[in-house]
């Protein structure tokens, strides 16, 4: 399995000596740890920004190492703001199982869904056989199906449009 | 989706008053709470049991319930002694996707492998299309082929005997 | 400063090989660390029991503790059931200042008084000039005037008795 | 008791929907009810500021709240930065016990000192008989006496200066 890191609220840790929040090293190792994760896996960590930076070159990249990798399971973390519109970005990608996952709350914080969307964003990856999906809410949501609704603070299908 | 709770250590919580360890009310609710689940879901508090003293009759109340009820997607909290007996037992249950999980250390705690576990199991029970699995250790084991190693303190595959 | 560690709920941790909880090592070092607590202190973990089980002759080697070091600020961490009884029977060592302490919720527990009672205790063992004192329920009590409320689940002033 | 509470990280939260962290509601109610603390309080938000932020009026405003109340025993809650400075501002209060506190990490992070300062600051209010405290890194230093090691992370007696 192939796990890449991208940043996001997931990461956020605090720094006392600034007053500031940034993203910190990867989570996933203390939670794995934590969980008794027995799965063998290679870590990259790929880049550090809020979702809200990510740029096109930061996709591309996504999708150049999701691309190339002998993986056939990859599980990436990613800021909530945009993780639906890179899900989409790697669609095209052929027999792969690729799960995006995320937090509202860092996982440093004592209640936090960081923990559980890991879990299922494991579990899923692990269990379906090809496609992009976004493990968010509890949900595994096909790629292109889901955005996330900010005032309601959850992620949601799309509903489609009303046909004329 | 159909939640059945059997007791185990994930439920267990402390009584003061008696200084004792008892299994408590399923803590599914409050951990999808927190992980902002916005799954629909039926919870059944089955049992309270440890699973070491789980008996036949026990296992074929569990099989009823799985068989008869019209959800396709079933998710058991179990105690992990027998955990794995349990999804054998399961495992004739045609036409649905059955996964269970529990805990080495109880969701109360503030380092516990519930919150995760039942994530992992959230996933694969979403993602699978049919057949028993036990969520543990991070893996989605098929029933039939897995044990808890209990000096390692977690679950592995059942190596297959050597030929004669 | 010196703590004695005798048991009591503060310290229980969970065995999953035996399904049992036991008394573990003394939490207060990771609770200091946790906190960042940089004052100087000597631990010693004197007895490992519930305090129902607490002899008279437990009582008499804490007693030959307290009285024997040449420390003046000592925090005593005990199981809740008898933590009165004892305050009461280290109620005559002269010059120093005693606060003993313990905990409703294992230390383990995520949700638990034990951080915030040792740091009332030690609070209130660095400012108290002498006497002996059970810090429970926010309070700082003088020893011989407390008592535990079972019912309620926490530590009240004794009522005095009505006159006749 | 009185407890005011000015900001400081020790109330900081984080915002998913701004990606920012702010200073939220007070969090001592959440600790006391954690703790099961059955000491009764009045409690006054006074401001919501980084330290760093506070002027000279905010500290008017602090020094005139601890004078003018009939309450004289005060615990108040600051941003760790200029802690010492509000403590020696305070000073000239007579016939009162005045302990500040703060936290390093926020009260909602999972690692955090906020909780145990709180009841170290706690302990120390009711067992000391006047005077202005700092309750940060275990110690209850008196005011004037204490200063930040923003490097070490901790809080550091004031070394007196050599004699020329």
């Amino acid at each position: 399995m192939l796990i890449l890191t991208t940043g996001g609220t997931i990461d956020k840790i605090y720094f006392d000596a600034t007053s500031k929040y940034e993203i910190g090293e990867p989570t996933i190792p203390h939670i794995f740890k934590e969980a008794g994760v027995t799965v063998p896996y290679q870590l990259v960590s790929l880049l550090q920004k809020d979702s809200l930076e990510m740029t096109d070159e930061d996709r591309a990249l996504l999708h150049k190492h999701c691309s190339e990798t002998a993986e056939s399971q990859i599980l990436i973390t990613h800021g909530t703001d945009t993780i639906c519109e890179t899900a989409e970005y790697l669609q095209d990608i052929p027999h792969k199982t690729i799960v995006l996952t995320g937090a509202l709350a860092p996982a440093r914080f004592r209640e936090t869904d960081a923990i559980f969307n890991i879990g299922t964003a494991l579990g899923a990856v692990q269990s379906k056989t090809h496609g992009v999906y976004v493990a968010m809410s509890g949900h595994i949501f096909p790629a292109g199906s889901v955005r996330k609704n900010r005032e309601a603070q959850c992620f949601e299908p799309i509903t489609p449009l009303p046909l004329a």
